[in-house]
This record gives C-alpha cells, sequence and structure tokens, in this order.
C-alpha cells in the first residue's frame, strides 16, 4: 500500500476506515512483525440434527488476548429439504458469507489505503455441490465446492477502466480468498 | 453409508436427523445422480469500512430453486483493533464458523447413518493469520489462514477405543473442511 492524499483530512477516514490508523499499523508492523501474528478462535455446540451454535468470544493479537466487545452466536441449520429444520444457514452457506465478506473488506480497505473513495460494492456468489460426495456414493465426486463464481457491482470515484483493477484488490488481499483458493492444513484432535 | 438398525424405531430418528428420509435420499441419489447437484448462493452488500452484510434466501437443488422458510442476513465487521467497529464476526471467523458447523452436521448424519448414538459433541477451533500478508508488507507471508486446529469432545454410545474413529466421520465427509483443506477454483467478475 501506498500513502495517497486523504480526501476526508478532517477524519482522515475514507471509506470509513481511519487511513491514519492503517498506515501507523503498518509502519507498526514493520518495526515489530511479531505483533501481525493472530489467533482467531471459534466454539461450536452441537444441538440436534443438522442444527449446532458457533460462539466467537475472543481472538489473539498483538501479542496478547482480546475479548469482542460483544459475544456472537451464529446458528447453523440445514433446510428442511436436506434433513434439517432450517434454523440458520448451513455451513456450506457461511463458507459463501466468509469469502464474500473478506473479498468486500479488502477491497474497502485497500482502496481506502490508494485513496480510491468507494460509492457502493454489492456481490453475489453462487457455489457448486455435489452431494454424491457428501453421501458417500462416489468416491469420483469431491465432498466440497467444486467451483464458487463471484460477481460483484461497484460504483467508484475512478474511471469506469480502471473497475476491473479496483474489483481485483479484494481476491488479492484477501485472508478467506487465499485460504480457499489454495488450501489450509487442518488438523482433528479428540480431546478427553 | 450402511443401513443399520435405527433404536428409535419410533420416530426413525437417530441424533436428530430422520434415517428412513437420508436413506432415502441415498436410493434417490443413485438412481438420478443429477438431483444430487446443488447450488448455493448469497447476496453481500457493503455498508461502511469493515461493516457488510450477507444475505441468504435461496438454493438450487433437485433440479430446482428453493427458497429458504426464512431469509438470513449475516453481519460482519472487524473488532475496532483491525479498525472496524465490531457490528458481528469477522470474514476469517465466519470462515471458521463454516469448518465448525460443516464437521460437527457430517459427524452427526454420518453417526446417525451409522446407527451410533451421540450424546453430545463440543469443539473449539483455533486458526493462525499473520497479517502481513492482507497488509501487503511481505510477499513471503500467505494472506490466509496458515494452519487451523480443531479439537473435539464427544460423548457417544461406543466404547472409549471408537471415539477416535467415529471424530474422523466429520472431516472424511464435510464439505467445507475438503474446500478448505484442499482448495476450490473461485472467479471473480465485474458486473456491469
Amino acid at each position: 500500500m501506498k500513502a495517497q492524499k486523504i480526501i476526508n483530512e478532517k477524519q482522515n477516514e475514507m471509506n470509513g476506515v481511519n487511513v491514519d490508523e492503517l498506515f501507523n499499523t503498518i509502519d507498526s508492523v514493520k518495526k515489530a512483525p511479531v505483533i501481525a501474528k493472530f489467533k482467531f478462535r471459534a466454539n461450536n455446540q452441537w444441538i440436534d440434527g443438522g442444527h449446532n451454535r458457533t460462539t466467537i468470544r475472543d481472538f489473539y493479537g498483538i501479542q496478547k488476548d482480546h475479548r469482542h466487545e460483544a459475544t456472537f452466536k451464529l446458528d447453523a441449520d440445514e433446510p428442511p429439504l436436506l434433513l434439517g429444520t432450517g434454523k440458520g444457514p448451513n455451513p456450506v452457506e457461511y463458507l459463501l458469507t466468509a469469502l464474500a465478506a473478506c473479498v468486500t473488506t479488502s477491497l474497502v480497505y485497500h482502496a481506502a489505503a490508494k485513496g480510491i473513495m468507494l460509492k457502493s460494492v454489492e456481490s453475489r456468489l453462487e457455489g457448486d455441490i455435489d452431494l454424491q460426495g457428501f453421501l458417500g456414493i462416489s468416491k469420483d465426486v469431491r465432498k466440497g465446492y467444486q467451483e464458487i463464481r463471484i460477481y460483484f457491482k461497484i460504483d467508484a470515484d475512478v474511471p469506469e477502466e480502471q473497475l476491473e483493477e479496483l474489483v481485483q484488490l479484494g481476491p488479492t488481499y484477501s485472508p478467506v480468498f487465499d485460504s480457499i483458493t489454495k488450501g489450509v492444513p487442518v488438523s482433528v484432535q479428540l480431546e478427553k
């Protein structure tokens, strides 16, 4: 990211992001990279059938634990068609939510750092899953998403021809996009 | 999955999953694999800064579109430490939510199919991210999760030594686990 002239100088804000703080953060991390090591956490409790609840309470960063101001509770369930009771989005819909939110936030923060004012950002996502995988019917069919497509509509203070470049800021910097497209090692252990 | 004797014969339910319906679904898919092709969808709207909202409304499966009984709205935001206003979990926390929910549901459904009664299933997840990646400070540091760890506590109607086998049903069949560990192609397009 390169510092550029901030439009809203009074608040040093661009796209709702405090750009002074963003550049201060970058400077601090350059001096002491250890503060950039974060750990994010979730707790899940099974309720019944396809219904379970995830609690998001705290995380680690800048060398210490932090508690969120609010504790977030997220219910997941399957729709009746997939033998659930529809008490929440299902897990693969939460995956699309993570991806949509992250690509958007990454676009917004990096546009702010470049001094590009966004007026609106909307996206729609669609992903293909063949349930033969999950149901254990065919070993040749993968259990996860085969492909995910993201379609953005962006209104921003740049010439039309720069919109293509702008939209790529999201996937270029997004931690969830990187995680999902490149894969992450995940270990599963039983705690006694 | 192999059919086994159902314990709760009155409702044909195990772990809150209607096992008759589950086996009927498997039989139907074996006869007409096309019905197993699903498309899941999400719409996202940027609000301000790190705050955006995902709407989950409909999906495609069994050769037609379905509307969820309720429309789900999921707010994502960054905590103040990451220059947000804390109005929701952040995107990488949503990714852990998707993973926790999916591994749990997969375990529950496949245990039900095997006739194994679960009493309780809890998990905690932790994932490591080095923000030097997102901030564009170092190209050698990946932007996404470097590793995710899941710790399960399970109480089930099986001998202690079979718990290790049981816990592996989750990651073995989970679509989100498969997506995150093996990676998914994601395309990003601008819509005019």
